[in-house]
């Protein structure tokens, strides 16, 4: 009895640290996790912002710079102000901004202070309802996680 | 004469460390100069094997892992097979290949094992110039640098 509660023990004793390593590599440590949600809020924030009509809340995403980049077909739009002027110019109505819902989300972390985010977006409109997927740069700035590039395709 | 000397010499010691600051802010480490040249060098070597209608030498610029994805309009090819699957369905004749371009290449390392590459690309053809621009995420693999994901959109 001793002799396999002894065994039982040592048992535990190596299933343990395994666990726990396998655990760390398909889970996010608290660290991580910290950051995948802070990502996860800055997408919900700006859903929220467009779905009221909110084109600048919406904004607020992207990091307030020069160098943010908005690419889609062959064009590239470069600073913050230039991607707002152009949301404000294709979105001018609530019937054409419509209701916005990002799915699918990817998000790999890239050390402490980046990530890539890989997902859908689908717009519903009365009209239409165009859709398609968008590659998000997030870079931890002082204003929190913020987007500087981001590149949208549609269908 | 001594101390308009002694003025300039002071000059020169204020001036020479502003300039070499100044330098290093403005003009790559040579570590980040490394990490270009091979970056350049695996999107040099993709546009050569393309132009000689290697499809294979071309996908050697893409990380070989199931994580690998190609992004474009609203389809998302996923795993390094998958994406050669692609390419080779959809470039199945030199003709469909044309000559590939590369252009305005915008290189922002991200830590000392990942980079995003913006670019232009351009396929001249006898049909038609399909083009477009591109997003890419490179990272340090112990094959050296690969293509982890790639949106591309069109004009």
């Amino acid at each position: 009895m001793w002799r396999n509660s002894l065994s039982a023990a040592l048992l535990l004793v190596t299933i343990i640290p395994l666990s726990i390593q396998a655990q760390s590599s398909a889970k996010p440590n608290k660290r991580e996790a910290r950051m995948l949600a802070a990502i996860r809020a800055v997408l919900d924030a700006q859903r929220d912002a467009w779905n009221r009509g909110d084109v600048e809340g919406y904004m607020d995403g992207y990091a307030r710079s020069e160098d943010t980049v908005f690419v889609s077909s062959d064009n590239v739009s470069r600073g913050w102000q230039t991607v707002l002027d152009r949301y404000k110019k294709n979105y001018n109505s609530r019937e054409k901004m419509g209701t916005l819902t990002f799915s699918d989300l990817e998000i790999t972390l890239v050390g402490s202070d980046a990530a890539i985010v890989l997902g859908r977006w689908h717009l519903k409109r009365a009209a239409d309802e165009p859709h398609g997927r968008f590659t998000l740069i997030f870079r931890k700035t002082k204003q929190g996680w913020k987007i500087t590039h981001d590149h949208t395709s549609s269908a």
